[in-house]
């Protein structure tokens, strides 16, 4: 055997791990797990028609048959092919008003993340914040980068500025250096909060004042219901805001498609004055090149479907989404009355969007009491202590609502219940 | 302006700028510089009839009309979907006999890369070995993981395992540890060198007995006329190479789809025996998460559409590229007779395939003598220098043929001859 020892260990990949297990051995449980996109409003011929759409309106455009096929088929910018009908919807749909240099088209979220931190985390003494509990997704990205991470407990309403501003402050006197701030402000994933208006405007203010930036990563707004807050981005003043989109929830994962707003000034090596963006694009270059031309042109076939208007192509998801998280907290009002809910210490928030909620349990919930709820009960859930970077969450449960039908929801609510009782009642015979 | 220091200057990628600034400012110019594929075998109508070929394969195969869907368009396994007409493929065309589990698939070969520097070079002392001259893409992937480069000259025949064994002993004795060494071994980018058998055989006793693991990297194999020499992966009986795969030359580099066959046994943290593969599938989830499947899609229709036989569905490329390559060295030697080739000092290789051969001339062919070869003579190459990491190839020039048409080719080596002749004329005048 080579002496091999790739040294990507990862306790906490390995800890998730036990719950693709426990999904794959109780395969007839009801899962609250996954926070994929509903399947239901899949359509294979749509992918077809988005290609056909995209090379339409290339075509239409003056582009020669030739320069079409260039398009698709040969390697293209690193920076991407469609930022032009990215900004447009951004303009339309988030009041985003960035020039398309500014933005970056990535293979999914995940490598927008990937290329902001190495841009930004790259000195020894570099710290990125993040709140805890956090998406892991970034965390993962920071530690294959061998970046420091600091988190900052969240409370009940989402992450506190004043929390925030302490921590960075705490760092400076160790000698470090906070680089950036990552949040998820809208319908977090995983504890489904929104920053209210005032905490941003106060985190702008923050960042400029500290000389920090915010990674902004805002997944589910377009598939949520109703109006949403104003992103960070659309608030940035002082270009603080590299924004972090992605096409994963708003059209489909499988084209692997987002996109980074990364409109700041950088000094370049020959003194002139260059976007951030630029940065992105050359680290870019030696990751994966660009991004799929395919993947490129089915999200630019359906931004041209609604003209550019993500919100209006998808107001029968988000709609379908919304009404899910209403009919799983109503589902939980039933489940847990009041006189219920009191003798058995449970409470939950109640995110007006979003894919995700959390639930308190007063126990600890943890993979073994995963593994009793699978097995003896048919429920699935995903522990929060997950998502805490420096420890916490132990009694807390994260449900998403995403993957679930109606049908699902009140019988993996009732399971839930039944398995939460159980828990209870050993707790207090073993006391 | 926020206090942003990126961390990636490149000197290289500065330097090849301005290759790309030159092609722009001299639009009329003929090229020598792309190693792009030619476009004349794009047909956009391909890409739709692909997508259906694997679409209805999956249905063939019993499928349910919604695994379809979620195969494209849900979230995928990081280590690809496409694993099995991968290997199968590799079966068929290179006599490669690995299982599916040993494949990642990823966003073009760049990525396959990216996360095998990742795996293997992670220490400190860790090592990786290339040639020199060598492609870029992989000193790019190693400058962005801070990953030590150790380049070893290539003879005029390539690469010597002697030379290679004497700087891996070399480094054993700085304390460092040689983990790897990256290969091109047929019709090599940039030099156009081809590794005979007897040199590949010497080179896996020579990883096996040294205890280091060989990445071949092989894009050009099945775009290049007649039989080819057995690969590395092929004769590897002792699980020593790390074969690096890309569609982007067979098939097309919009779709960025290659593959990493990664079958070396690995001790896991938990005292296991794991996969190489299992190990970059892991990094890769927390880059890119998985490969565009839109992509992976394109990829296996086409796999499909010639029952695996790339070789065959390209039958007609390789012709092609070998025709142009065969054309380009006849040009050579029309332009060039021995008299006038004695008297300028010009020499070139003569490659059986692949997309590259290298000019040998007697005056420093840089940046430059290249703005002088465009602005005066009407003719781009690559100065060689661009593939050297520690210096050299001063007075070599790339020639891609991969992307030239036959009158480009004829007109082309006219202009370049010209360019030679009054280079040397200054040369011999300022003496």
């Amino acid at each position: 055997m080579a002496d091999l020892h790739p040294g990507v260990a990862d306790p906490v990949m390995d800890t998730m791990n036990f719950l693709n297990e426990v999904t794959l051995n109780h395969p007839e449980a009801i899962s609250f797990a996954p926070g994929r996109p509903y399947e239901g409003f899949f359509d294979t011929e749509q992918i077809f028609a988005h290609l056909r759409r995209y090379l339409d309106h290339l075509a239409a455009q003056g582009r020669s048959p030739a320069e079409v096929r260039r398009a698709v088929f040969q390697y293209g910018p690193s920076a991407g092919l469609i930022r032009e009908l990215i900004t447009d919807s951004l303009r339309a749909d988030e009041g985003i008003d960035v020039p398309a240099e500014s933005i970056v088209v990535t293979v999914g979220c995940q490598e927008a993340m990937f290329l902001t931190l190495r841009a930004l985390i790259s000195g020894a003494d570099d710290v990125l914040l993040v709140s805890s509990p956090c998406y892991v997704g970034i965390t993962g990205a920071a530690r294959l980068l061998d970046a420091e991470v600091v988190a900052v407990g969240e409370r009940e309403d989402g992450l506190s500025c004043a929390d925030l501003e302490a921590a960075i402050l705490a760092e400076r006197l160790r000698g470090r250096k906070p680089r950036a701030v990552y949040v998820v402000p809208d319908h977090s994933n995983p504890s489904g909060t929104t920053m209210p208006l005032k905490t941003r405007h106060e985190l702008l203010d923050m960042a400029d004042r500290l000389d920090v930036l915010i990674l902004e990563d805002n997944p589910y707004r377009l598939v949520s219901p109703g109006s949403q807050v104003p992103t960070l981005k659309s608030l940035d003043q002082y270009r603080r805001v590299i924004h972090l989109g992605s096409y994963s929830k708003s059209l489909f994962p499988g084209a692997r498609v987002g996109y980074a707003i990364a409109d700041q000034p950088v000094l370049k090596a020959d003194g002139t004055t260059g976007l951030l963006a630029d940065e992105l694009a050359k680290i870019k270059s030696m990751i994966t090149v660009n991004t799929s031309a395919l993947s490129q042109a089915a999200v630019a076939g359906a931004l041209l479907a609604s003209s550019g208007r993500l919100s209006e192509l998808n107001a029968g998801m988000a709609a379908h989404y919304g009404d899910t998280m209403r009919f799983t907290l109503q589902g939980l009002e039933r489940e847990f009355p009041a006189d219920r809910r009191a003798r058995l210490g449970v409470s939950w928030n109640m995110p007006g969007g979003g894919f995700f909620l959390t639930l308190q349990v007063p126990f600890c919930a943890d993979n073994d009491a995963l593994g009793r709820a699978a097995r003896e009960f048919g429920v699935i859930w995903t522990p929060m202590s997950y998502f805490h970077p420096e420890g916490g969450g132990d009694r807390t449960i994260r449900l998403a609502i995403s993957y679930v039908t109606h049908t699902d929801v009140t019988d993996g609510l009732r399971r839930l219940a039944d398995f939460i009782e159980s828990e209870v009642a050993a707790a207090r015979s073993h006391n």
